[in-house]
């Protein structure tokens, strides 16, 4: 037994699950949930933070969006808690991922994974691949994440998208907002490897076109914001976009393609106004509103 | 006697007061205090030591505006200091504010006022309602503020626009660049009962022409900005409008109608870098310039 | 229903609560819950999110303490959570703190709360009461609160144990490392209204002998602390206890005798490092422990 | 013998140059040197830990540019290191730049200096200026830069460029950017001395056409940046460029023309997420990839 | 007209000064003033924001002392305020700080004054030495400030006390608590040319026996404390005394042979928490009351 | 070529080396090197910036120490710079620093490593039990580290002591200052398997007895330090011992006997202020000194 017990009833206390997400396991629609992990983190770790962060400061948000003028509806989230992941043990990392990915979509329900760092995202899409083996993954970074190896490894946040492309091949994977990487990644998008959408948002519906009624998995790198938005993270890169552009992005997505998202490479630390954990939970209810909207029919 | 005494003559200090605020009272045409009052704040408290702070960093301003090409003209700003409030007393705050805005503007100057949370804001209009009884508010903030209660108090920095609409109606409250609040203080502005501009400030020129020459109070809640160009505040609302925005819109208000106004929600402890500070003593010397400028005429 | 529910059995998922605290209701012989208020904090504000650092932090604690050489015993502590209190609301505050005590106490459980400014203790206190009417408090702390009011209000972290004082009447509290207040505090302590020990914790023994066998509630205001070993609190007060001397009271205290206890005053956003969060935590520690040890028999 | 002693050969030690500044003096086109010197500093002190900064986190930058599609070439930049300059010797500081400056000149090479305040610009101008008689000076700053003295001083960052106007004269400066100064310094601009284009960086082409072929010395503040984009720095200006603007504006500069460099008024203290630090890496990628490419033909 | 004006009566505001510093110049005993300059600081400046941050902070700061059981004396210090001084220009800043000194000791009143970096002891000591020509100086610090020069420079905060040597030689400077400096500091101090108590402060007995009935100018760099204690300052050197060692010494000073006295080198900004300052408020506190002491007899 | 490249004669540049750490390989008979590394920190990762901050931080030490009134001696510590180290290769790690320090000790010098996370002692210590089979490990530490595995890991900060007793058997760890662990490798280490000396330093005479004259490597966990002195590392462990202790540990170890020794932990970015790299670099240089001692004869 590994949750928060319930308290005898009539106890005037908060609730520690993400604002909103009030579901059981059963019941819900979209499954949330943790991936504290940041043990490739090349540069500055400490992305195993952010979950915690967000639940945290989720009393801070509102359950209605003014621009899609809809609550976040009750009953059709569960927040599942943040997965145990030993920080030196990758093997470890990756299984719990895919397990937990995998049971969350054979239950005919859509993961919502919060990072931790990038290669968190590697098992979530292996999950996500067996059910849908069409998958085409929507790629929004600052990095193109597309190395062989970084220092001589193969598994790692800056190699993520490569074995990720390992998995699917060519043109299933769309990439936005790039704007870094070495000479040999961009090379490899360019030559057809992917779909690169560099600097900016501005093709989601280029993007859309070319994956028609495919399911999607959106994996969403939060450094692709400019760093003046988005302090809070390992390895900010000037020149990104504004979390106008992101949102806009985020209302255009087809929810009822989404088979599974996820939030990453928030480091709460990096930023001690909090800003960053605001705009990372904004982005969340955005999605999540989006997801569950009866305009947009049942999810996938 | 309460205040720094003068000294002796020919010792060379510094001046304590707001740069450029060197009239007396009795010369002055605008009058200067803050309201380090933060006793209802939900989410991060702070806002407290937002007028020391901007007292202090205001050394580090210039009194000549390029946007303006005017100096902020000696002798005639008052700079009042700040108001001794009690962090529970909730009603003592409140008549304190109201007592010192009744005797300024009874006396024909105009209070400009700094917060301290949102809810100093109701004394405030208060007192210059009774001066002006046409008044309309302007409200610049990211949050609607229009809840009936919160947590059940119904005088909260969540509730103070919905207090004031107690006082003064509909039609009275012009609201712009909103971007977060229930459905039910959104619905409640779309009936009609206060002219809602969300997200933004490009229809200032529609609101002023809805307001037409009646006076104009205008409270300034600092969070409309962004968090990436304003962290420093208790309540980060991500996608909000720039600097630049917000000195278009403080350029192109009818000064000459100005009745009062405030600034508020600064919370200097969350940005280190006092890069928030400087935003708020920009906007705020803007402010005073064209209030004092002689193209505007007397001040109401 | 207000806590996380349950997952689905088999997701390796982290525990939310503290450290150790895995007993239900019903089996707890010691109920844990946070009072995240600061409502009346004079000079600033933040203890209200205390109880939420500790929660999260605790997963760097260990359960085994090398001082007693005993771990915490697993099905002995139930943690409630946080009450959910309204900033400005304070007798809505009050209220919900007495009733939650009551509830544990006429449970034959004892309670142990985490600040939260220091008004929190009033209603513990008063709940305590009513079950042990001969109750007597030993208050650990860097200043007196024994003020009549503080800026025109009666209750206040500032008049805490004065309101206490009310309630108990003279010789039955108990002050220890007490080193600032007014003339009048430490006047009103000296002639005989409380047991005034200041600047140290070497009267322990002393203290306990007067006490003799009259229950105990322990109020711990971790301001105690030399600012060295506790910068994260609103009000630090240099020329303090270190951590070894406050162990070794937490050590000798009579635990069979403790009817209840608070950790106040914690403002975890004061201290970057974490560390005055590590300390609140260890010393929570060692009173768990210290409440049920089988050597001290059966809590109160 | 100054700087580290060459290990012996096999040691996988981390290279402690600026990345990608692997080239010897004698062959380098490009010589990088930092001016750790904030004496003057008016207001918060802290850009003499600039260029240690920079050197430290450019381990995480690339050496590739997306945006020119070209990598820093190899074994063409030196790093000389940071020069040794007393805090309060301002003629030693000053002495010690030209010194530097007037050598790598001597040799053909292109000087790009790191600093430190923006005083250390005047030494540098004026080596450069013996070489270059004709040369003319891009200001790229929030401030004008253009006082007679400072409270009394003459050699001050807030100086700096009427000392260069002392030995230029009339139309060889070229500021922009400019959003702050005192009335003086703007009419000193305006009436002919300099080529002011307030604000933002727009009008390059217009700027660039005046210039013709004449060299170019770049002077560039940071702080001609929002501070939403670069907090850490001593004294921001709300509402400047953001960094896309900049970057626009470095990849658009005749690089052929340059005859020297430099980015001035990083202090990384102010900045904990590290941001600013990585947009002046950046920005100093940028220009170096730049100056170095075989497109634009031969440094100057 | 240089300090802010006396509010009209009867506006509830806050008092500006120093907490409990009432007196006119007039009436005054004790004159405090601020010394913000830092303009030799070789490792990390900031002491220039120590003076403002005291005053903010000295709101928190009780008047009465329970060590001494007597409260600041109302009507016997004036609070002048903080001198103005152009960061660059040393010798403007020497000759504010000394004449001002001049003055008030020509006046029979007892400076102190708050840096600001160790420099300003240099001007303060040559004014009181005119007025008491067998001054000794009382030099408690981690650092011997006794180089011949720094880096060239001869006027510097390392090498004030050297410089005051040279105005008092040999047997008039008591050094305690050094525990940094070159071996030719430690040589020249051994030598007898002042009087070395290094790493503690429990010889003041002794240094008191030899000062006998000689005026005293206390010279206190609050980083004679442990960087535990105070971590505030520009130059950290751990192993230093704690605080209750630091008030024992004060309490211990026979103030009524007290010429003058100074702290300095806090530096506000290395500790976020506030702590630092704290401790000096405290100190400055149970200094100014011991100076005001009735049972010490007149000053000097 | 992998070093910082030496400057052409006659630039006056700092020196990038550790202060004082002047020598060349061949000449040194101590080499310092960082290992960057923190690949399993279980709480709170960051100790890879360790060693960078205490190069930078060095330029404001001395190399005198009062306490030895000895001077870092020129030409005889060779500053080798830090191991390049990928963050996710745990075998590459420590095959890095166990090539390095074997082939360090082959030339007869004595290794100094500067952490990162304490699992980088595993390699040094087994690379410097080849050379010296009947080596002991003076580990002095707040932690046990004895674990059998770690959340599964075998290879782990919280195992290394573990490992290395694997390496040498009982009776030739010695541990010092613990005072954190669980029950088991309390047990562990009470059953004899290491001489384990809790909570402080006092027993350091008894442990030099029972290691007699055989090597010693010293393993120094800085955060046996008590937060207060050292925030600035990733699981603080309040109720340590103070700088002085440590100091006199230091100067008191036999230092001929010293084969290695390691300084592991510090995390800067949790200590704003610095003081915890300044605690480092002051133990290092009383460690350096002390084992350049001649009156220490010949380094083992």
């Amino acid at each position: 037994m590994n949750s928060m017990a319930e308290p005898e009833s009539g106890f005037p206390v908060l609730d520690p699950r993400f604002l909103g997400c009030d579901a059981s396991f059963r019941e819900a629609a979209v499954v949330l949930f943790g991936a504290p992990y940041d043990g490739t983190a090349s540069f500055r770790p400490g992305s195993r933070f952010g979950p915690a962060a967000m639940r945290q400061d989720s009393a801070g948000l509102e359950i209605y969006s003014p621009y899609l003028d809809r609550e976040l509806p009750a009953g059709r989230v569960h927040d599942l808690g943040d997965l145990e992941l030993a920080p030196g043990d990758r093997n470890m990392v990756l299984g719990r991922i895919r397990g937990t990915t995998a049971r969350i979509t054979a239950d005919g329900k859509t993961p919502v994974m919060l990072g931790g760092e990038h290669l968190v995202t590697l098992p979530a899409v292996a999950a996500c691949l067996e059910r849908w083996p069409d998958l085409c993954v929507l790629h929004v970074d600052a990095h193109a994440d597309l190395r062989q190896d970084y220092l001589g490894e193969n598994l790692s946040h800056a190699t993520v998208m490569r074995r990720i492309w390992d998995l699917v091949g060519d043109r299933r994977i769309f990439q936005m907002g790039i704007r870094s990487g070495t000479r040999e990644e961009f090379d490899f998008a360019r030559s057809g490897h992917t779909s690169l959408n560099p600097f900016d948002l501005e093709s989601l519906p280029d993007v859309l076109a070319l994956i028609g009624s495919r399911p999607i998995y959106l994996s969403l790198d939060l450094d692709v914001l400019d760093p003046a938005a988005f302090p809070g993270t390992g390895t900010p890169e000037p020149g990104g976009v504004d979390v106008k552009s992101l949102l806009r992005l985020i209302h255009r997505l087809p929810s009822r393609q989404l088979a599974g998202a996820d939030l990453v490479e928030l480091a709460p630390h990096y930023d001690i106004s909090g800003c960053s954990t605001a705009v990372a939970l904004k982005i969340l209810r955005e999605l999540l509103i989006g997801l569950l909207s009866p305009a947009s029919g049942p999810v996938l």
